[in-house]
C-alpha cells in the first residue's frame, strides 16, 4: 500500500521549490530594506482567538478551520492566517512598549483552511503577511501597498492593479452600516439566507455576497465614501496622495470591503490583470485594523498590513510568462577512475565545500563515461578528473566546461588553484 | 482577556529571530555546496505513515503524537519528525527514478511532538534534517556527517564529540537480536514494563532504557560490534576511513543503538561536551535505514540522513557562548522638519529602498530631536535631514554617524549620490 500526501495538500520538491526559495529571498532582502522585522508564530494557536478576531460569521471560522482537542484537551486550530497569530504575539510580548516605534512585522508561513481542494487552491498554502502596529500616519499605509507593488514588479510582474477604498473610523462605519440596513431591509427576503443573516450582524458582507452579486439593490447600494466623515476622508486622501507621490497608480473601487470585521479606514487589494489568470484575479488583500489590538485583549493601538499568498503570486508569474533568473549548475563535479582515486575525491569534495564551492562526485561506482554525463546533467562549470596516474604524479586535471579548456593542478594546493580559475 | 501562545510553544520574536535566520541561511548555503536539495512536505500527514515508518512501539507514535481527524474525518497526524514524510514524498514523486541519483534531500521545518513542557522543549520545534537516497557508497555516509559538523563547525562550536555504531545489515542484526533476547531473557522480570515488552519485540531498544540503565546485565550485554557479519564490518572499516580523510575525529560506541526500527549499518550522533549544556547532550542524530523505503511502500533503496534541531543548537551556541555575527543596523534614517519635508520623505525612503538599501523615516510625528534618537537606537550609518530651509534650496543633508562628517547632497540625484558615500 502507498501512502499518499492529504488530500489538498502538496509537496514541493526539488525542481519547484527553487522558485519558491527565490521568491523568499527577495522577500526576507525587501523586508530589510523596508525595516519589517520576522516574527514566528506557532502552526497553531488556541482556537479562542480566531473565533475573537476573524469573527464567527465568516466562512474561515464557520467552515473552514482546522479545529482538534490536544491531549490536554485543549481546543486548538491550525491557523488559517497570519494577522490574529501576529497581534496575539504583539500583545502577549508587549511589543506595544517597545522603545522603538512603530512596531513593523512580517510573516511568511503556512496556513490552513478546508476547502473543497480544487486548481491552485490548496489546504495547506503559505502567506507573506506584514503588520505595522503603532502608527496611524497615511505614510505607512502607502509602504504597506508600497512593499508588496515592489515584491510583485521586482519580480517581473507587469499586469497589476491596486484597487483602494476606505472604511472610515467607527463613526463614518456605524452611519454606513446603518445606510445599508436601511437599503437592504425592506427587500432583503429576495437575498439568500447567509445574506438575511448578515442584515443585522454585518451588513457590509452583504456586498461581498457571490450569490446575490446580480441583485439590483446591489448597484444602488450607497457607497462608503458619501459616509466618510470630515477625518476620515482627510486620512483617505493622504494616503492617496503618497501613492501618487510614489507612482503606484490606483483605482477607487467603492465596493471594496473586506470580508473580516476590525478593518477600518484604507482597504486595498493588488489583482492581476494578465489574461487567463481566472475569475479571482486577488494577489493580495489587506488594510488598516484600528480596532484589533484592543479586540484580542491589547491597548488601543493602530494597525495595518496585507497578506498575500505564494501560490498566487507563482501563479501570476506562469500566467504571465515570468521566468525567474534561477541559479542553477555546481561549480565541479569530480570524475574519478579506480578505487584509490575514488577514495581521493571524498577529500577532494569536501575541502572544495569547505571553501565554499558547489561541488560533487560519484556515489555509485559508475564507469567514466556516466560519470562525465552525470556532470554534465548537473550543469558542472568545471569537471575535476583524477585517475591513478594522476594521482601517482600528485596532479589532477580540471576541465572548463564551457571553453573546453583543461588545465593540471598540484594535488597539495588544489583548492588555491582552484579559486584563481 | 488575554489569549496566550499554546502551552509548550514559543513565539521567535525580532530579537531572537536574527539568530535563527543566520543559521537557516548558512544551512541553505551549505546545503547548496553540498549539493542537497530542499524539500518541503506538508505540516500534517496520513497517521498511518508515522504507525509504519516510526514503528508503534516507540514514545512519540503511542505518547506524543498530535493526531486528530479532519473534517472529512481521516486521521491526520502533525509531523513528529521529518524522515518519513521526506521519504513518503520520494515514493510518491518517483524520485528514485530521477536520472540524477543518489537524490540529496534536505528540510527545515516544525516538528510536533506533545512532550511535558520543560527548559529548552517545546512541542513544536524546527528540524533540519537531510536524506540521502539510492546510494549505499560509505562515503556517503561520510558526507552525510561532515555536513552536520560543518554547519556546527561553521557557527562557531568547539565542544563536539561524534560517536559512531553499526548495526550492520539485516542478517548481522538478527544474529545480534537473538543474542541479545538470549542476554537478557533470564532475568527480564528484573526489568521494567516497557523493556518486558521489548524483549521480543525490539530487544535493542532495552539498551536505550533510562530506568534500567544501571542493572548489571546492561553492561555485560553483547555488542553488535561483534556479530556484524564480513560485509557490513568492511563497510563500517570504510565509512571510519572516509571520516578520518575528512580529519572527523570520532568515537565507536557499542552501545549507540538508535530507537526507530529501520536503521541499518551506520548509525551516529553529535554530541555537546560543553559544560553546563545538561545532561542530554546529544545536537544531532543519524544513521542509515536501508530498509525504509520499502517498508513505507517503494522499491528496495538505500538511504541515510540525519536530524537535528534548531532549539538545541541555540542552546550549544549559548553554551559555548558564542555571538553568531549579526549584521544590524540600517543604512539611512529620514529626519524631516515641517509638513512639505515630511511628505516628501516618503519618496526619498521609498526610492532608496528600491535601490537596495534599509531605510526608513519617522511615523509618529516625532520632533527632530527624538529622530535622531530613534535613528540611533536603529543604529543608522547615515542620518539625512530635510527641513523646509532644504526643500527650498533643492538638497539634502546627509550625515555620517560614524564620522560625523555631513554633506549636501542635491534632491533631484539623491540615490545617485548616496551610492557614492
Amino acid at each position: 500500500m502507498n501512502i499518499k500526501a492529504p488530500r489538498g495538500t502538496q509537496d514541493i520538491v526539488p525542481g519547484q521549490v527553487e522558485k519558491w526559495q527565490f521568491i523568499e529571498e527577495k522577500i526576507r532582502d525587501l523586508c530589510r530594506m523596508y525595516q519589517y522585522k520576522e516574527i514566528r508564530t506557532p502552526i497553531f494557536e488556541q482556537t479562542e482567538l480566531f473565533l475573537r478576531s476573524v469573527g464567527d460569521t465568516t466562512d474561515i471560522v464557520q467552515k473552514e478551520m482546522y479545529t482538534f482537542a490536544d491531549r490536554g484537551g485543549r481546543s486548538i486550530t491550525l491557523r488559517p492566517e497570519g494577522t490574529a497569530p501576529t497581534v496575539r504575539s504583539f500583545i502577549e510580548n508587549k511589543m506595544y512598549a517597545n522603545i522603538n516605534q512603530p512596531v513593523k512585522l512580517y510573516y511568511l508561513e503556512p496556513m490552513f483552511r478546508y476547502e473543497r481542494p480544487q486548481a491552485g487552491r490548496y489546504r495547506q498554502f503559505v502567506q507573506f503577511g506584514v503588520e505595522a502596529l503603532g502608527s496611524a500616519d497615511p505614510a505607512i499605509d502607502a509602504e504597506v501597498i508600497s512593499l508588496a507593488m515592489s515584491l510583485y514588479k521586482d519580480l517581473g510582474l507587469k499586469k497589476l492593479k491596486v484597487v483602494i477604498n476606505s472604511l472610515g473610523d467607527k463613526e463614518s462605519r456605524q452611519a454606513y452600516r446603518n445606510a445599508l440596513i436601511d437599503h437592504f431591509k425592506p427587500q432583503i427576503h429576495e437575498f439568500c439566507s447567509d445574506c438575511q443573516n448578515r442584515l443585522e450582524k454585518n451588513p457590509l458582507r452583504i456586498l461581498d455576497c457571490k450569490k446575490d452579486r446580480d441583485h439590483q439593490l446591489m448597484k444602488s447600494a450607497p457607497a462608503i465614501i458619501d459616509y466618510l466623515n470630515e477625518e476620515s476622508r482627510k486620512y483617505f486622501e493622504k494616503v492617496q496622495q503618497h501613492l501618487q507621490a510614489l507612482n503606484i497608480p490606483i483605482e477607487v473601487d467603492p465596493n471594496l470591503v473586506r470580508g473580516l470585521d476590525y478593518y477600518t479606514h484604507t482597504a486595498f487589494e493588488i489583482m492581476s490583470d494578465a489574461e487567463g489568470f481566472g475569475a479571482n484575479s486577488t494577489l493580495c488583500g489587506g488594510g488598516r485594523y484600528n480596532g484589533l489590538v484592543e479586540e484580542i485583549g491589547g491597548p488601543e493601538i493602530p494597525g495595518i498590513g496585507f497578506a498575500l499568498s505564494i501560490e498566487r503570486l507563482l501563479a501570476a508569474l506562469e500566467a504571465e510568462m515570468i521566468e525567474l533568473p534561477l541559479n542553477e549548475g555546481i561549480d565541479c563535479f569530480f570524475v574519478s577512475l579506480g578505487d584509490e582515486a575514488k577514495d581521493y575525491t571524498v577529500r577532494l569534495v569536501h575541502t572544495l565545500r569547505q571553501a565554499g564551492y558547489s561541488a560533487e562526485r560519484d556515489y555509485l561506482d559508475r564507469k567514466v563515461k556516466a560519470q562525465f554525463k552525470a556532470a554534465d546533467r548537473l550543469q558542472a562549470k568545471y569537471v575535476a578528473i583524477l585517475g591513478e596516474d594522476e594521482l601517482k604524479r600528485n596532479i589532477i586535471n580540471v576541465k572548463n566546461m564551457a571553453t573546453g579548456d583543461q588545465k593540471e593542478l598540484a594535488l597539495d594546493s588544489f583548492v588555491e588553484q582552484f579559486k584563481r580559475l
